[in-house]
């Protein structure tokens, strides 16, 4: 299978680009399946329904959340009503919605995508990540009834990111980080088979901070004043994430590559 | 000019890595001048001054540090005899050495090399890199005595290695990032002409958690309990970082691609 | 000189306790200037121009403030003109306002007021304290201009705020911590005569999570979902901090009493 | 029943004070049971196994640790031979021990001691306590099997530690905390009756930094540079905690108060 798995959409730009050119860029790159983060499309913070519900209609079919799940409240109903939306395993004790979630390509080949936060330099305390995980990926193992497995990593160091990827690593078909913004050019398949990147990088504008327009970050960080709110960047987005090619029968990675298409950062598609 | 600058040197891997394959990496991208990050070249853990002139003697004509500046204690004197070598602006107020050098290519062209480290999410605090960057690049403005300019910005949040490049853009050549371990797949020339790209990576074995050998800390974070030291993964290193090519008019950046060379990540060396 | 010095005013409940209770609180204990944290007035974030009145009308001598310093954007402008204000010295690079100040008891000696913000387990980096009160601390020799010193140290850890006290034993008459919102039981003067407690305590319910109604932060806790904002807990204040007792020669410390008012609390009243 | 907890146990200063004077102070108190934290015994990091038993033998009926449970490697081992030491309830996935027990007093009546870490400020990332503590107080009500119960609630942030005494209230005779080894002086019986102190403080010598021979850390706030290791300071130490006092038949708290004993800090001794 062929998955396309975009990260964080930022405010305005970022969802301008998923509609204009993800039905695009699924087609150039015959992904059979499209996942994309979600976390921020709304002003950077949260997700309305209404814009899930746009980029479910661009050609996402299924949409991760993070840290900033249910910063728009009317999150909080709309996640239980739409199966594709996928919270993080260990967001809270009491939250709406689930974890992991099961959708299908043209072809009825399953897909099971799930998704789990980072302990090290969040903004607040979550539980632990990896028993989370691990009763997924027991749930659902490999070349079983599922034929292949994405796990969004939603996290900040890089050092959690690695461990986490080894965790996985003969359990999922991919793990890929989301969170910081910024692509990394790391990716590789573990040695028993898991296709690895630590960050999938954002859909936004990247003459920014994290998708921010600057002024006000910069603000902040020279004279320590705040000032405004934060507000997105509103240049033309570069949807940034990876290219996933798994083997139906194993629910091993055959290759991962990176995918960069848009805005400011060097254009790249793996062949298709 | 053209710069190469590589990340953080990781143990016995990395310092093999720099050893048999640095001179080749500058001849094959026509390097007139190579930097190189040193703060983890001994067992991930600071840098002696015997493997700070192994470095320097494989081809670096300048080496950085970082948080782990001074984990070795040889170099605390060292460092005041090398000025090869250079540690944060802001690592601490009574450090020994220096926080920024000029080096000199074959052909007399002069490079200013400077470092600060962040203050977000690191192990411990430091004062504001802002004000300390800003005091050395004013003492070196672009088009002035020095041909080009290199910030190594020290640090995890990529929110603030994007402030910090925005904030240098037009007065340095180059800010490039250091400390997380994973090279970013983000490079771009600034609006005002400066080569950006939040990490350079490690110069380490990537089958790893960020370089370090995978077992103890996927046991540290899988159950939350320590039995053993770090120590660094063994495999053959990825050499990781960016080639810079700068105006010597100007001082700006032409162009800023990303290097990967051996290991396990995927090779990719700028057209010389 | 006596004087009182009492902790962060949490909202109305702890605006009220001063207005109602500080005057008679001075005469009770004889004391001849008192200083009061007024960070947490407004809502229990920041201080507006108007709270900051009243509470000095109320027999406030001096306020100080802390990292929530100009949550209230009034106090940007006001702080200029009051002179009775200080922020903290670190607080940022552009502040305005002032860190230290000098205020006049009836019979005209002279009390140095300063604070400083720490930097472990704070919400945003700053600046080295220790380096910004040597140079106040240099300036207001004991025993010259002033005739005694009050350190306002707003910070979290303890060991932070011991190495507070003792960096300025000798120098101040009296190092006592805020922001915890928790006073204390350690008051004791150190060895070259600096009076010390770890934190004041603050103005406020007690009957709380540090001056918020509880019930909010307890949903955030138990279930780590967010409902409503926070507000401050409506009962009746308990007054906290400690009343200094100094040579006016020396500027030593003498005595250091914790003082404990109304409230929840078990009332503590120094002998006058 | 007339509990004693003391607070962290600072090294050789804090191991010579129980020693010497913990069945004194139990004697002067009346003190049913004494609970003592053990977590700082061994040079200020973790409790060997020969030091747990010189406090058992000094007058301890239980100890309890915190986040340096394991410091000393041949606690992994004791842990499980000895009931009396309990580790926190959150501690890690594979933690060897248990997280409450039981302990007698000399007329059967019986003590449920337990603990948890807190989530905000530790050095890294625990499981939620909230639900930890849950389950263990209903598995333990008021009333029912054990006379009175016991919470250390071992954690930095002060807003953690009231919201984790609401959380119990009405269901454990007593929270109170450790780890900032500083006591503080907010003793009071919550609304549904649990005795309720922030922090027990350290048994340790306090002219110091939290129980730390001050050069060293002094050194590293000042100067930003390590130099030694630390070391307890070795002053005579005081012993700080709680007596509570409960009804055997509720299980409530009828008492609360603060001890201070020897050193520094001013002799508090509760009426008998
Ligand atoms: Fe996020
Ligand atoms: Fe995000
Ligand atoms: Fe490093
Ligand atoms: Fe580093
Ligand atoms: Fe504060
Ligand atoms: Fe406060
Ligand atoms: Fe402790
Ligand atoms: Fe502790």
């Amino acid at each position: 299978m062929r998955i396309l798995f975009l990260g964080d959409v930022m405010g305005r730009a970022g969802r301008r680009g998923i509609a204009e050119r993800l039905a695009l860029l699924r087609g150039r790159l015959k992904a059979d399946l499209a996942v994309v983060n979600a976390e921020n499309a709304s002003g950077g913070r949260g997700c309305t329904a209404g814009h899930a519900q746009l980029l479910l209609e661009s050609g996402a079919d299924c949409l991760t959340l993070g840290d900033h799940a249910f910063d728009q409240k009317d999150m909080l109903a709309f996640i239980d009503r739409e199966p594709r939306i996928v919270r993080p395993l260990n967001f809270a004790k009491e939250a709406p919605g689930r974890g992991s979630t099961i959708v299908s390509d043209a072809r009825g080949r399953k897909l099971l995508v799930t998704q789990a936060l980072g302990q090290v330099f969040m903004s607040r305390p979550y539980d632990d990540p990896f028993s989370a995980l691990d009763a997924v990926l027991r749930a659902h193992p490999p070349g079983g009834m599922v034929q292949a497995s994405l796990v969004d990593f939603h996290a900040e160091a890089t050092s959690e990111k690695m461990a986490a990827g080894h965790f996985c690593d003969g359990r999922a078909s991919a793990v890929v980080g989301t969170h910081t913004h910024v692509p990394t050019a790391d990716a590789q398949i573990l040695p028993r088979g898991t296709g690895y990147q630590s960050d999938a990088g954002m859909c936004g504008d990247y003459d920014s901070v994290i998708g921010m327009e600057k002024t006000e970050p910069l603000r902040r960080f020279i004279t320590g004043m705040t000032r405004d709110r934060f507000s997105p960047a509103e240049g033309e987005a570069t949807l940034a994430g990876v290219l996933i090619v798994t083997d139906d029968r194993t629910g091993k990675a055959i290759g991962i590559d990176m995918v960069r298409d848009g805005g400011r950062l060097f254009p790249t598609h793996p062949d298709a």
